[in-house]
């Protein structure tokens, strides 16, 4: 928003060409989308796109890196917090809605990802690296007793981060700020959705 | 599963075709996918392929259909119910997770329609009718007092389903009984993933 406006004739500096080329890759999908398709989106010639990348894996490359790079500066923030796990769980689960928000073409991109090239793979390995990193601080939260202990951990941060990544289809900027969505995903998860008034036997009366 | 075997050769009932195409529609893409992949893939001719459905938009449309029947089964059933509204809401999330695990190619599939052909379209209109079903039942929780009142009704709704429909990401039979993790998913989503003996001071000692 407020980044100081690089040198170089406007609306050709390498951000406008990652935003450029990663909203094509999501709308027409990545094998449907050439160097030329960019190039034209940008108005301007293939040579001058050249000039800027190697070609099009290095586009997909740079943009699914936008997304990982996002999530895992926030994972080692929390990872360098004190403090008990259940809080640095909040706060990885907080922080990766504000990353999903800021850069939801981006993640996007990286959750469409299907392994078929090297880049694609590497992008996947990075998602398990994160997702088993999600599922060791659920363990520690549970082993302080701070995460309820009938949930197993692998599924509880599966759960937890589906819920944050189905933002991608539906989170549009105009729907709010993301740190309004970051606390009601916070509540939902960890505090739950039922309200403490309603009694075991209302939540359970009609069960059969 | 018991279901009994139909009449006609084996492996070439509408059952086996459809399952046939779901699943390359869900690897290859559907534009990727012609009538005579399909065939091959039941060792069949397209003749004979031809002999039980007109064509690929009427496997796709028989594909969705799948889901979003199962959906609106529950949704329907649950509709039926009688009780608070918070009870249902309840009932809807683990009717869907079942829903899911059962048909989980046929969701996938449902999932990743984009909206190019009529078919989709019309599987895109469904799913957005299944939505508002939801964020009406969350408000109707809500109005009763069984559902917190400091989350939108719609983004409660958008996450709720959201987390369910992960499960397409990563759920495989062979990972558990569908009860069990539709059991955990209401237990994160309505009670929370924190403890009750995590105390307020806790949970914010770290914030800043």
């Amino acid at each position: 928003m407020d980044t100081p406006r690089r040198r170089g004739r406007p609306g050709h500096d390498l951000d406008a060409v990652l935003a450029a080329a990663v909203r094509l890759f999501n709308t027409r999908g990545y094998d449907a989308t050439s160097m030329f398709d960019v190039a034209e989106a940008l108005g301007i010639t293939k040579s001058t796109l050249y000039h800027h990348v190697s070609g099009k894996e290095q586009l997909l490359s740079m943009a699914v890196d936008r997304a990982v790079d996002g999530l895992f500066e926030a994972a080692a923030h929390v990872q360098d917090l004190q403090g008990p796990a259940t809080v640095r769980l909040q706060k990885l689960v907080e922080s990766s809605v504000l990353v999903l928000a800021e850069r939801l073409e981006f993640v996007t991109l990286l959750l469409r990802v299907r392994g078929n090239t090297q880049v694609e793979q590497h992008a996947l390995a990075r998602r398990r690296e994160f997702d088993t990193l999600a599922t060791e601080l659920v363990k520690q939260a549970q082993a302080e007793g701070g995460i309820r202990a009938d949930v197993d951990p692998a599924t509880a941060a599966r759960l937890l981060f589906g819920m944050v990544n189905s933002l991608v289809e539906w989170y549009r900027p105009e729907r709010g700020h993301p740190e309004a969505l970051a606390a009601t995903v916070v509540r939902l998860a960890f505090d739950g959705l039922r309200t403490i008034a309603v009694t075991g036997d209302q939540a359970t009366q009609e069960e059969h």
